[in-house]
């Protein structure tokens, strides 16, 4: 076979398609957090603002975490040196892990090299080790969870978007089989919230073991950051929780939470747990940092909130369609993978806002997007500026005004 | 199902076989490597020699290294903030694309959460895209490629260990298909390395693409740290190289390198790199730090070299078993779970020496092992004393002094 061409062909066709992704070459300044410095190709740079960060919180810059960051690197250096089991486990694992079983309520905790991996890794444990296990899948349900799914070969059953009715039929047609309930609290992409009362009621009724994604919610919902299960007083009636370091938290990784006997079952068998290298100790130091400081400060969260907000109701005046929902991610809808990118790319030419166009396979082909995620850190001049250029796009490009 | 039963259950088995694992709870400190402290159950610390270490070079506290991350968490922050095409992009990111390209001589460098994401996203992807793949798998290649290659639902053939005659034949059995062969330079656990040139020569004959993973070879040997595959000038004849920057340069992630397509395929199609946080910038700038400074001394490899000399020859002198092969891994076999942790428990309480028992799932059942990992920075005095201590060990657990 004729690899490269192979390759070559399959890229042809992404690019024909206006599905072929372009990274922006960033170049972060802690302190002045969304601002950021951008590479162009060329070799010249431009000062942009980043609209569509995860770091939600801006906690990647913040004082205490980069503090307990770069203190542990001074003390323990850059990396751990080897898996869990070799030599890897190093005192600051063991306390996030502490830290994060506390965050929910939870006997225990397990800490992953992502949460990319803790969703696949523990799904894909649990799912081929439980025998004649079957899971109940929201449909909507991340990349991470669909492949951990795929890779247990257990049985699947797909259940309709946040239908806790259609979960209830579905959960009673299995039967009498060890059954595990996937979903999320807060959809990535449309930035809906889950009906978490109705599912685990539903679970409980079926005695199925429910495992909810909070990768999207922890950090900014709850009174200590706990997520969504946490506000609504959840937390405890759920089995597994899992979540990110990465996103509100700022720093990487990811992690389930759960009863003593399930972390330590997943610790023993999870093959993607077992063998990589342990994250830098360094990494966890500063996690904890972060979640420390947002399980007593709530500043962040409601300037955050205050902001998504003021977001929401000046593109409202504007008239500029996007999505409505609970959550902090603001989906304003465009439809068409070359218009997104166009539009993403003009933003950042004429008005140095960047924010990176949606598009196929992250969310379905007609529904591309940009996914704009207000901040604690974005200041009124900021918002102002991102809806003038938005407005004046919107006008230019002529963009159907229907809300999505 | 009663889940907790049933893990308590699976739990209690694997106590009984010896196979449960303890993880040792180190403090590493930062200029005193392969000293550590470590945190005992009950509260109280001790000084440990860790002669289990992937950091094989000490890269992890060399200033150079430390100093890169340092600056780069004060500069850029904490984390990436989001995927590589959704904001977490950062330059340091591209530079240690570019500087990984460089060192094995390829067009491109993709880089990945880990090692084991780097395999398992690799190979599951191009298992799964190209049409009609089968894989070809060295029967001892790691967890993450196994895992892979199952995940790809590809057709795999498992060849003999480091048999390129076998797989000569398989790869003739399998006639006109595209043919994916995947293969490691250093065997992690019995440290042998394969006959990279004969099965380059192979599967250049049959049109198979090549994958190799230099894990636990890259840092340490070729001239420039590139792996085997430069040490023998094979480098330009592989399509795939796969390393980490978790062992022996010191501080964590995966990649793989090779002609720009495969890259840029590898890039826009593997969900296992697409759907997951960036590495923080403070890693990447890190692992850029290490390799360029492997690149150009060779005095950590001549130590580590002269170490690993001295220790098998003092093993011999004592007629400790340990496995003969051509690598810095030197594996000393006990043979059973429950004799090779409490040898290792003895290390650890009686002498201050971290080495952790090697049991199943990690080495096959009836093969458990000590395995040693002399690096550059232990001393004469360090090695005097692993040697003193498994001697005393050796005759009082009157193990079968054959070798292995």
């Amino acid at each position: 076979m004729d690899f490269a061409t192979y390759f070559q062909d399959r890229l042809a066709a992404l690019k024909s398609e206006g599905n072929y992704r372009v990274f922006a070459d960033l170049e972060k300044r802690c302190g002045s957090f969304p601002k950021a410095e951008r590479h162009r190709p060329d070799g010249t740079t431009e000062e942009v603002t980043i609209w569509c960060s995860n770091d939600y919180l801006g906690m990647g810059q913040h004082p205490d975490v980069v503090a307990a960051m770069v203190d542990a690197v001074r003390t323990c250096g850059t990396g751990a040196g080897g898996t869990r089991n070799i030599s890897g486990t190093n005192h600051h694992h063991v306390l996030l892990e502490r830290e994060l079983a506390d965050l929910h309520g939870k006997e225990g905790a397990l800490l992953f090299t992502s949460g990319y991996v803790s969703n696949w890794a523990a799904l894909s444990t649990l799912g081929a080790q439980i025998p004649n296990a079957v899971i109940l899948s929201d449909e909507k349900n991340h990349a991470s969870m669909i492949e951990g799914i795929r890779h247990s070969r257990a049985d699947k059953v797909l259940w309709k978007h946040n239908d806790w009715r259609d979960l209830d039929r579905k959960l009673h047609a299995v039967g009498d089989r060890p059954k595990i309930v996937a979903f999320e609290s807060v959809y990535s992409m449309d930035g809906d919230i889950a009906p978490i009362r109705e599912i685990v009621e539903v679970c409980e009724a079926h005695g199925a073991l429910s495992y909810i994604d909070e990768v999207h919610a922890v950090g900014m919902y709850g009174p200590r950051g706990g997520g969504v299960s946490e506000e609504r007083g959840l937390a405890h009636r759920i089995d597994v929780i899992e979540g990110t370091l990465g996103k509100a938290f700022g720093v990487v990784g990811g992690y389930i939470t759960a009863r003593a006997e399930l972390i330590d079952f997943v610790r023993s068998f999870a093959s993607g747990f077992i063998f990589t290298t342990a994250l830098p100790p360094a990494c966890a130091a500063a996690a904890t940092a972060s979640i420390r400081h947002l399980k007593t400060s709530g500043a962040e969260r409601a300037r955050q909130k205050a902001n998504v907000a003021r977001v929401r109701a000046m593109l409202d005046a504007r008239g500029i369609p996007h999505m409505k929902n609970d959550s902090h991610i603001i989906p304003v809808m465009i439809g068409d993978p070359v218009k997104c990118r166009m539009i993403s790319d003009m933003l950042m030419a004429d008005w140095g806002i960047y924010v990176q166009p949606i598009n196929y396979p992250t969310v379905p082909k007609g529904t591309e997007r940009l996914r704009i995620t207000p901040g604690p850190l974005h200041s009124a001049e900021d918002i102002a500026h991102l809806i003038e250029a938005l407005s004046a796009l919107f006008s230019r490009c002529a963009i159907a005004h229907a809300v999505a």
